[in-house]
């Protein structure tokens, strides 16, 4: 199956790449060059050519635009609300390379190794803080309400990550509490961008919470996905080696779904995975094969299209002007495409 | 000089002290921990007691009841702008003991050192966030605009604490760089803690702004105070060994200052600072004495005494309760006053 970029996401990063960059430049000189090349505005030091502006995905503006749009405003009004949840997005993952050890991102070296741990923490505190700036400029009611539902986003990424670190450190990580953590680290931000671009243009609560939970069942299905493809994922779509969780010995959902299957399929995995040793090529195909067996790729497959559903559902009984709701289903499923 | 600890501050933990609680119990288990312990409100993992509340100097918290007095309001309406502005402070000691690399404060070892790297990055920024969500539960416009205060003193500390880090690699930074960062990191939160409380309770901009201004110079005025206590400082008032910032090669301002001034005593101080090996006591002595000798020491103190009477004069010239001016002087004198 092959997934076409919905037209959507290309307009987006027209209309809130410079905006982004334009906020960015707010900073202070020894912070803002932090800030502007892990964003990819702008080519690490020593590097001779500048790296093209906004190489990220702009899925989340795309979905904020199109929020904006959901309460009968222009795409355009949506654009600060839109660079918000970007930013939020980006203090995020600038952050988690640092707790990750991880050194690299989108093909260019982690913002911390090129600057340093403290400069990279920095920077990532002063997007969150100018992330909220943004929204507060707008005085009016909308600009809180705007403020708290991010706010409360980052708070659920925070409590996410927090997880996600001290799974790290447990073999006894039940399916719940792994969905609890996909639904704090990926859907909250997801829900947050699909609602907060109507929420700052002033639209009703019922329609922000429409847009919200579609938001929310769409983000639980991205990470569905994304952990499926972390196993079973060609390398040139992924950008990352086949299997490379697998690989972490990350506990994807994948992974504890089979792991919870119980039988000998499961308790194999758990040898295997709990190994002092390196994993070999032959133990991560043979690792690959238990998690299917066992049922993990199953459940997550039938997991994912639930989510995707429930998603379509809260799109259908939310009042939206049609080409809003076919772009927002177009995203979703695009976000969902399994593509191996 | 001895200086005794004006009552509004013990008035202001007594306060202020169970919202941070109550405020900190709203984060996730595993973010929580980490805020509760760096904040004293519990002992670290392994250790047998608690360790009594709030032992911070509570200085901030007094300010901003203060502050919330000056506006004709009880100081309970400021308890919630006061925990927001200690959360605000503790993040930044949070992220700042990882940057430098600082293993013990408060005589305590240092979160990150108890929790991990990653743990102490994701409780700061789990303070930053909740700070700013205390003050939007105001949705009226002061919520907004004491936010908004908030978050433009939160970008001032970071560009201070990233001029800080930058000066680490330079030799050549100027007595006005050194300053101006000190106004960053140092004054323009005491300036937010002096008028949050105000513009939290509505009070016209012309009162926050006499508050915020008698903020920065008395913040100011505190941190040259800081820097001379941390050469000259007598350990058991700083908590430090004397002489520690020399010890460290800090760039504290009695530093620069005396290195600005050249002449043959500021290039032995150059010298003697720019050594590959570390320093010996009795080159620590002989440091000091350099930096007195080359007018480093009376320049601090001067700018000091300037800052005060500045700090003293804004009073002068707002509007306020009798009672409220005469603390606000009390705290000003007290956290200016040298003690060795």
């Amino acid at each position: 199956m092959t997934a076409v970029m919905p037209a959507g996401v290309e307009t987006a990063r027209d209309l809130v790449g410079p905006a982004l960059a334009v906020a960015v430049d707010r900073l202070v000189p020894d912070v803002r060059k932090v800030a502007a090349y892990h964003l990819g505005l702008t080519a690490g030091p020593g590097s001779p050519g500048g790296r093209p502006a906004g190489t990220g995905k702009a899925l989340r503006p795309a979905l904020t635009l199109l929020s904006a749009r959901a309460a009968s405003s222009a795409p355009e009004r949506g654009v600060p609300a839109a660079v918000a949840v970007e930013l939020v997005h980006n203090f995020s993952l600038l952050h988690d390379d640092i707790m990750d050890g991880d050194t690299e991102r989108r093909h260019q070296p982690t913002a911390w190794t090129v600057y340093g741990v403290g400069a990279a923490i920095l920077a990532g505190d002063a997007m969150l803080a100018l992330a909220q700036d943004l929204l507060l400029e707008d005085t009016g009611p909308q600009g809180v309400w705007a403020a708290r539902a991010l706010s409360a986003a980052v708070q659920r990424l925070i409590a996410g990550q927090g997880a996600d670190l001290a799974f790290e450190q447990r073999d006894d990580v039940t399916l719940a509490e792994c969905l609890a953590m996909a639904g704090d680290k990926t859907a909250a931000l997801m829900a947050c961008a699909c609602s907060i671009g109507a929420i700052h243009v002033g639209a009703p609560p019922k329609l922000a919470m429409g847009l919200a939970a579609f938001g929310a069942h769409a983000g639980l299905a991205f990470q569905l996905t994304d952990d499926l493809l972390g196993i079973w994922g060609a390398p040139e779509v992924t950008g990352k080696p086949v299997r490379s969780d697998l690989r972490a010995r990350k506990k994807s959902l994948p992974v504890v779904a089979a792991l919870s299957a119980g039988g000998a399929q499961a308790r194999e995995l758990a040898a295997l995975l709990a190994r002092e040793e390196a994993l070999s090529e032959h133990d991560l195909v043979r690792a690959a094969g238990l998690v299917e067996a066992a049922g993990g790729k199953r459940w997550t497959e039938t997991e994912a299209g639930t989510q995707l559903a429930a998603a379509h559902k809260c799109l259908a009984e939310t009042a939206l002007p049609d080409d809003v709701r076919a772009e927002f289903a177009g995203i979703a499923e695009f976000i969902t495409a399994r593509q191996w």
